[in-house]
Parts: C-alpha cells; structure tokens; sequence
C-alpha cells in the first residue's frame, strides 16, 4: 500500500493539528452526478453495482476527480448485513429499499444467522481492497455500516417507515424479541466493520438513520446502547494506524453527551444543532463531523460561501472540525455548487489553523 | 353559553391547580375510532367532513362520549388558509393533501389574498359555533391553526414532502418572496384564529409540523419569528376569559427558551425530548403538554400506565402540565388503548396535586 499524502481527514478525528479544514459529502458518490448515473446504467441496477467492486470503486472514486475531497468513502448499502442474513434485499423502481422476508416473530429473530463477512459478505471487503489499491495513497477510505437500531427498523417494517409501527410494537410488546434482534446487528456489525478495516478501511462510520424517532430513554436502550458495544468490539488500531470511528444519529442534537461518551473519537451532526453549541457541549472529548443543510447548495454561490462560513465561524478556532454535510447531498443539486462547497471549506478555513 | 363544567385544562395552561393532570389526544378524532369512519363515509371525503358544520362537530365530540378527555378540539384541517387562499386543496386515496395551484414565484406571493374568515373560511367558524353548543360546557374547546412556515410547505411543494426541495430553494435563493409569503400566512393566521375565539374556541394551539426540517437560525428566521407575530396579534382575552395558547413544534425540543420566550402560555412536546429536561428549561415561564410517544399505545395496558407514571414522575410536582401524546394517535391503535391511557393520566396524577 502506498503511503498517504492527505491524512487532513484522520488527523482532524484524531484532534491533531491540519492545514485547512478537511471536507467531504454523504452520498457524494451518487445520482447528482452523471457520471454515476452512467455507471449505473452500465451495472443494471442499485445491488449490482453495490456486488461489483470494479464499479463500485468507479462510483467511489468519482467525486474524487471533479472536488479536492479529503475522504473517500466505500459506495455500498446500509442493508447488505441484513441481506447477507437472508432477508432478500430488493429495490422496486421509485420506492425505497424492501424485503421479501421480513423479521416477525421471536423464532424469525432466532434463526438469524450472523454473517461471516469474507462469505456472504465477500463482495464489500472485495470492494474496499479494490478502492484502496485504486485510492494509491491519495486520501484515505472511509468504511461504514448501519446501525442496529436503523438496521432492524428496515428488517421488521420490510423496508422504509414513516411511523415505525410494526418495530415500535415490537419495542414495547416484545422487547425481549427487539433486544435479542439488536444484539445479534451489533455482533454482525463488528465483524463487518473489523473485516472492512483488514480489508483497507482507515476510519469507520456508524450510520443511526432512525435513532432519532425514539424517545431519549428508548433512544439509549435500543440504539445507543448497541453502537457502544459496537465501539468496544472495533479494532481500534491496524498496522500501526489508530482506525477512527464516526457515530452520528440524524436528529440525535439533544443526546451529544450520551453520544460522545461510547468512546467514539467523533459524532457526526445533522444542521438541526448549531455547531458551536455541540462544540461548548462535548468538543472537549470528540470531534465534531458536519453540518451544512443539504438544501444549501441549491442557493448560489455567495450563499453558499456565506453559510459555510457561518459554520467554520460556528466552530471557531481549534482542532477536531471535518467538514459536512448534515445529511446526504440531493440528487438533483448541480455538481458544480458541490464544488463551490468544498472551495469554500478550503479557502475559508486557513485562518481557524496554525 | 353554559358555564364550563371542566376546566382543568384552561388551568393547566395558565398553571393554576387541578385536581388531577388534564389529558387530551392530538387527533383524538380521526380513523382509530369506527364511528369516526362511519360518519366520514356518511360525509362523502375528508373535505367534505370538515365542511360540514354538522358532521364536524359530531366527528368532534365522538371521543368525548367514549373518554374522559379534559378537552375538545375542532374537527379541521391544516390547510383551509391556503384553500381559502385560491390554491384548491384536494385529497388522493392513500395520499396527502395535494394543492392544484401551488405557489411558485414572487407574483404568485402577490396575488395571494389575505382570507376574510367569516367568509371563504365560514364553515369553520359554523363548525366553531355548533360544537361550542353542543359541548354544553362540558369541556373547553380548542381552536387552531397550522403555522406559517408549516403551511408554506404545503403551498410551495404542492404537498407533502420528503426533503423540502421547493421552499428550500426560494428559502436559501429567493429568501424575499418566501418572507412575504410567510407574513401573509401570519396576518391570515392571526384573523382566523382571532374568528375561531369569536366564535367560542376558548383555547387556540398552533402547529409547527415542519419547522424542525430547519437549521437553528432558520427557524427563528422563517418559523418562530411569524409564529411570535401571531401570539402578539391574537385575542387574549375574551369576554372576560383569559384565552391561553399553545405553540407546537415537532422536533423543536432544542428550541424551547426561544419557543417559551414567544409570549405563548405552553409550549407542546414531541416524545424525543425528556419532559423533566424541558420544565427545568422553561418550566417557569410557560405550561408543557405532552409528551408520550403515541407508539407506546400499541402496548399492553400494564405497559401504557407504566410510561404514563413515568412522564408524571418526569414532570412531577406543581402545576403547569397538559398530559397529551407527543403526536397525533395513531389509526391503528386500538380504541380501549386510548381508554386505558386517559385512565392512567387521572387515576396516577392525583398525588401530585394538591
């Protein structure tokens, strides 16, 4: 593996001194582009371009070559585990994820297997070695997974909610079946994760889409809780790099401390927070990943450059800031505001670094 | 007009004592219960329901014959400014409400009026009217409103949505024609909800479903700022009663100094926030409802009275909290569900209160 020539991306997780504020998008491999829309016409659909590390490092490295990104990130689904556990993963054109054989019983629950990653899984870590080696060193890779929590709301209802009905019954009328679901996601997710990090992941992400539709007591006995495990079975450090790790719960801005406290080394955060609030909350113990409203980049781009100066003004001066969006970039924002956005961070940081 | 019977919850609100902790359902009359859909069916559709001043005041005290609710509130819908505004409101199975005109440029925000209540939104007041009537003093009845920047959404969107894409847009690249678009909605707003106290609403509440989709400063700026305009703008006292309001903002939990400092007499909560965190927030200067996550009626009855003591336990002592759901109910939850809840709420609350 060759050396890395931009570590901005580790270094600002880690709290250690960088040049300028590193910057990178969810989803900035994705339909906004239409090179990806290219690629996935050529792969057929969604899942054989997630099956394909060929293509998927192409949709990887894609953003790559039109932004100064400080970070790649691995171009799969949030819903491969759950697949791998036999679920029967689909996409129907129009309509979010679903699948054909959803978790209703206790019994259902018990049968799951839990993945062995190099198996059912090959075709991630396949992914993360190509991208790596195709990477040579430029930036470093970023590898993630779903949260249990998100993970089972999507393996109960049978796909994407909107009231959570089927899981939240679960939740308060079988809560053993939920936990016992939860804990076998958690076991999965660290070896995923652990596999993604032999296989050339340098920091890792833990997605919690959905944490954010629990009360805060539930919040940490069904999502939280099981992140933190997760973050005590990851392999901290490989080869002699220290491996980051990222939590970041969408509408998670009033449980910061709780989140902060997993031991991870940082939290990603939606715009829903202003960052120098979360910055006075736990900036002292973790760094903070974010938190442009998406919606942003379809202003032009003064607006733009006044809101991500806002942010770096927000975040002040000091370590432990990368740069993001709150959620994923839209598919329909013109590739070049992405562009006028990472300008942006770049240009307008200097002066917050020494 | 009768004298009120009942008027814990008026006190509640202007924290007064009460025997017992006041309990009402946001959509305490919608699709869970069966005489419900019996007179929507007799109504024709939806709209059709909330036009007729008869059948709405029936859907309206419905759950008062099945619980001891502490209040009633107007059988309505959102979006009867914007329908009176010209934009056609109109309803497709299975999905939400749809707008044939939406609002799409600043010319657009011009030629809206300002709507005369009494006359393109008469069959609300008529509603109004007939169900005060009909209470025969029981309960009070609550009168309301959907916010500005909710109702702009709708208006903007065409309806309901997902990510924003449209009023984002004029938001962050046309910020002029979207603030008077919102001033508009907020002195339309004022006259509706100051035609509803004249008609006999004796309390009024104003819902923020969407003004959590907003980074901090944008919700003071397009949501809380039109919202205080109208708290300053309302008839707070008529014929010798103290009219309180209630502000609700979902996902406004990080919100609340700024929501309490409004001049409003409560502040509603969505489940995600710990109700003894908000009154130690604002405990002082305004009343709470709320707040349990309407999914916890899915539940056995052991289960629901346990999550009510806990929210009786969370806010505890003292005067000042409206016992509601963080939401509205849900369509599917069973109706003696409900039954056990309101149960729970009075029979619980007795110790603490004087």
């Amino acid at each position: 593996m060759k050396p890395l020539k931009n570590d901005r991306y580790l270094r600002a997780l880690l709290k250690q001194p960088v040049d300028v504020t590193p910057v990178w998008m969810m989803r900035q491999a994705g339909r906004y582009l239409p090179e990806y829309k290219a690629t996935r016409a050529q792969a057929g659909d969604f899942m054989a371009l997630c099956t394909n590390p060929e293509l998927a490092c192409e949709v990887t490295l894609q953003p790559l070559r039109r932004f100064k990104l400080d970070a790649a990130i691995l171009f799969s689904d949030i819903l491969t585990i759950p697949d791998a556990m036999g679920l029967g993963l689909y996409f129907e054109t129009g309509e979010g994820p679903k699948f054909q054989h959803p978790v209703a019983s206790h019994r259902d629950v018990e049968n799951l297997p839990i993945p062995d990653p190099e198996l059912g899984l090959g075709y991630v870590m396949d992914a993360v070695r190509t991208i790596r080696k195709n990477l040579e060193g430029e930036v470093p890779l970023i590898g993630f997974s779903g949260s249990p929590w998100t993970l089972a709301t999507y393996m109960v209802e049978g796909g994407s909610s909107k009231a959570f009905t089927k899981i939240k019954k679960m939740a308060f009328a079988e809560p053993k079946t939920l936990h016992l679901l939860l804990d076998k996601l958690a076991d999965s997710v660290i070896l995923y994760l652990n596999a993604q990090i032999a296989a050339g992941a340098q920091s890792v992400m833990i997605f919690d889409t959905w944490g954010g539709v629990l009360c805060p007591r539930d919040y940490k006995l069904f999502s939280l809780q099981y992140m933190e495990k997760i973050v005590a079975g990851l392999t901290r450090e490989y080869e002699g790099a220290r491996i980051p790790v990222t939590l970041f719960t969408k509408n998670g801005g009033m449980w910061l401390e709780s989140i902060a406290a997993t031991g991870c080394d940082a939290v990603g955060l939606d715009w829903t927070i202003d960052i120098a609030d979360a910055k006075a909350r736990v900036g002292d113990k973790v760094a903070l990943q974010g938190n442009m409203d998406p919606s942003i980049l379809y202003a032009p781009k003064e607006r733009i450059e006044q809101e991500v100066a806002d942010i770096l003004a927000g975040f002040g001066e000091g370590e432990g800031h990368v740069f993001n969006l709150g959620h994923g970039i839209h598919l329909d924002v013109p590739p070049e505001h992405a562009g006028y956005f990472v300008e942006a961070v770049h240009k307008l940081s200097k002066p917050y670094h020494k």
